[in-house]
């Protein structure tokens, strides 16, 4: 528990220690164990690695999330499949469930997003299950993203995870949480 | 990993085994830990376990949800919460974080939905953790659930989720999932 939770940090700094694909990989076969609805499965995932992939994902991040973001060993770009349906008469055969979304936009992108970043909760998860380090970030330009790395397909970013070995001398002191009883109430 | 993720399974059955408030309590307090934007946190959960508490549910639940939720011995109503903004001098006091949310309704929505459900993303594999079993569901009405239960606040259901130790005769096939390269692709 403390490897997930209790002891693990959001880094913003990397020590230079070599990241395997093959560990990326293992993180993310067991995330999509994880349930989502109907099994519908809607998270993607783009692991940005190379100096010209960087290159590219450089000028949609935030000012304060650039330099650490081009540092890190792999970022994630964290997105969720608005045709995700297409595939349920394969990940659910139980039922019919495509219909349940074909034509309902509001219904897909509700149920993508919430299933996608489930997945995402799992994979952070995952990630430090497998021995790694990870640093999610909001602070990003989506269009530019989108445009960037999903064009042509009905994928849209979500947020991004920079991932490798955190450096534990660039820690920020770690914020409060909530009391049980401030979060939560057993009826 | 098996117990979090390559053995566990969705139930829609539940064993004859009590379920401590105190094993809630505890899974709770571990995925708190887990990262949110600006540590957010807006994670809301009702524990709903007593009869009365179940009538006051029952009538949210659609048909194919409602029997085997009103027999775990604990439901989690996931919540987030619109006004989680306000908490944030405290949550983050590195930043005046409540200035970049406050008046913007979409952004408080975006990033509460985002993080609250990231957050039950940790819950439900903390839940796991500490040996529960776990049933989450969307098929419920959402309107309902939030004027029985969070009325009088911005708190907005998400899922739900049944907890229990869970009865394995009643599973049913397991879906399958992706291969990393239907999913994902490293560049």
């Amino acid at each position: 528990m403390e490897q997930l939770f209790t002891a693990a940090r959001t880094h913003n700094g990397w020590l230079d220690k070599e990241v395997p694909d093959s560990l990326l990989e293992l993180a993310l076969d067991y995330a999509k164990w994880g349930p989502t609805s109907a099994n519908c499965s809607p998270l993607r995932v783009v692991f940005v690695r190379s100096n010209e992939a960087k290159a590219r994902l450089g000028p949609a991040m935030s000012p304060g999330n650039h330099d650490k973001t081009m540092a890190a060993p792999a970022t994630a770009i964290i997105g969720y499949d608005l045709d995700f349906h297409e595939h349920l008469p394969v990940l659910y055969p139980a039922a019919d469930a495509k219909s349940w979304f074909a034509g309902n936009d509001a219904l897909i992108e509700e149920t993508a997003f919430r299933n996608g970043t489930l997945q995402a909760g799992y994979f952070i998860l995952s990630l430090r299950a497998v021995g790694l380090d990870v640093g999610p970030m909001s602070g990003f330009d989506k269009a530019k993203v989108d445009a960037e790395f999903f064009v042509g397909t009905k994928i849209r970013s979500n947020f991004l995870i920079n991932i490798g070995y955190g450096d534990s001398s660039k820690l920020y002191p770690r914020g409060p949480r909530f009391a049980f009883e401030d979060m939560a109430r057993i009826i």
